[in-house]
């Protein structure tokens, strides 16, 4: 692969940052991950209207165009001939020598990174379409007064501990707020169906907005499900009908097990959701 | 400066990490900030072991041993001729392709990034020798349900963002805990004096553990100074006779302002404490 680099486009094994980038001393970044369809990344407005509110909290001042950020994807994704791709696009605060307190940006680090990623069941690549198993973990999320969870930031400490945490069935961990409410996975958000209405924890608690979270929301509303967003308990989660995650590699991914309790994989519901997901990206990139 | 980046010697310019690189990607990485003095970093055993406890958290078993991390960093000093320095050791879990669940760490990526750093108020260069001024600020600091505080890592944001509040008199933040409960600053401990008594925030709240901190509570205790460790509020902070910080750049740094409130700087007992602190250096180092 190729990767792009503070504006060039260099082999992977030479793609690197300063040891001075507040991106690599601080975890000082802003990121997103997208995904293309043909080439073409999706909803790459909202993506960019969340890498905008992420920089904004962060105060990091890039003075990089949207365009000039969306050609650096599209450069890396032409250059390595990639129609259907995971992206990572990350902006650092630079390399600032000395002290935690920023500076203003001078000189921003972008970084672009790809690599294949197949549409889940069209061509049956390696892809995350199994089910996945989840845990309740001790590990709390981080509340907002810490670290807006809005912000996708380089700081991914918080999950990495709550992954830790997982039994060997399970690959997503179901992490609680402080005051124990479910907030969302270690990188997914977390749907439940139950008697019919769909639930999904509210945005007011410390709760990443999800592309992918919001495409699902808007889908249940067009099909006539009802939808309940709200602070639960992960015994609700556990008592739920139906299960699944979400997020821009996932998709919509039905969960099999949470904890001690199995559920359909797919459930109706979740696979009325994941083929009107397909139908979205199929009118949209094909 | 030459920095030591994965066993070589290299020029600073030159000192990078892959993008891939989990320090980068995640902030997944443990780190020490050690001073040199007379060519010795102070308290290696302290900083070493604290390293180890880091890693433990985090899981990063990195299977080097510390009389090679201790190599690494005196070939560093020794290759820029310094013998009064800053020194950042940083062990990451290396470059691992894909999911943010960590994989056993094959590579580890050690990073050894140095600076000249003068004794304060020795032979009068530029150090952080002046007093603080510090605000009390709205960002609260992670709780340890979330991220250990006793664990020292490249995940820096919640100082960055409480750091991003100061005003302009202002370079250390008071940050609380969730409970509003004075934790420490952005990289500091703080103390405060109050009628003789030298109080600093338990370790029992997400407090990280100080070397500096450590080794001020045996000075006090060596000289005969009462000493309480509790939870406080900022209006404790703000009413005592005399405040400061600790850590291991800035030593025993008074401090002038916390909010509205003035105060001498340093104060007696600020004063006892940092000339103690020096001879101890003296002693060990001289």
């Amino acid at each position: 692969m190729q990767y792009h680099v503070d504006g060039d486009l260099v082999p992977e094994s030479e793609a690197t940052v300063n040891v001075a980038d507040r991106g690599f001393r601080y975890g000082d970044a802003a990121f997103e991950t997208l995904r293309a369809y043909g080439g073409d990344v999706f909803r790459w407005d909202a993506h960019a209207d969340r890498l905008d509110a992420t920089c904004e909290t962060l105060g990091i001042d890039h003075g990089l165009s949207r365009s000039d950020l969306r050609a650096r994807v599209d450069e890396t994704l032409a250059a390595n001939d990639l129609d259907d791709a995971y992206v990572r696009l990350s902006v650092t605060r630079g390399a600032q020598q000395g002290k935690l307190t920023p500076r203003p940006v001078e000189d921003p680090t972008v970084v672009v990174m790809v690599k294949p990623l197949p549409r889940g069941g069209v061509d049956g690549a390696d892809v995350w379409d199994g089910p996945a198993g989840v845990d309740t973990v001790e590990t709390r999320r981080i509340p907002d007064a810490a670290i807006p969870a809005s912000a996708k930031t380089h700081n991914y400490l918080n999950g990495i501990l709550a992954r830790r945490e997982l039994s060997e069935t399970a690959d997503e961990a179901l992490v609680c707020d402080v005051d124990g409410f479910v907030a969302e996975g270690a990188t997914s958000n977390v749907f439940f169906v139950d008697d019919g209405t769909l639930h999904t924890p509210s945005l007011d608690g410390p709760v990443l907005p999800g592309i992918t979270r919001d495409v699902v929301l808007d889908l249940a509303d067009d099909r006539g499900i009802p939808v309940e967003t709200g602070f639960y308990e992960p015994e609700q989660v556990r008592r739920a009908d139906e299960v699944f995650c979400t997020n821009t590699t996932w998709e919509v991914r039905p969960v099999a097990r949470v904890d001690g309790e199995a559920f359909p994989a797919p459930g109706p519901v979740t696979a009325d959701l994941a083929d009107a997901f397909d139908d979205v990206v199929e009118r949209e990139h094909y």
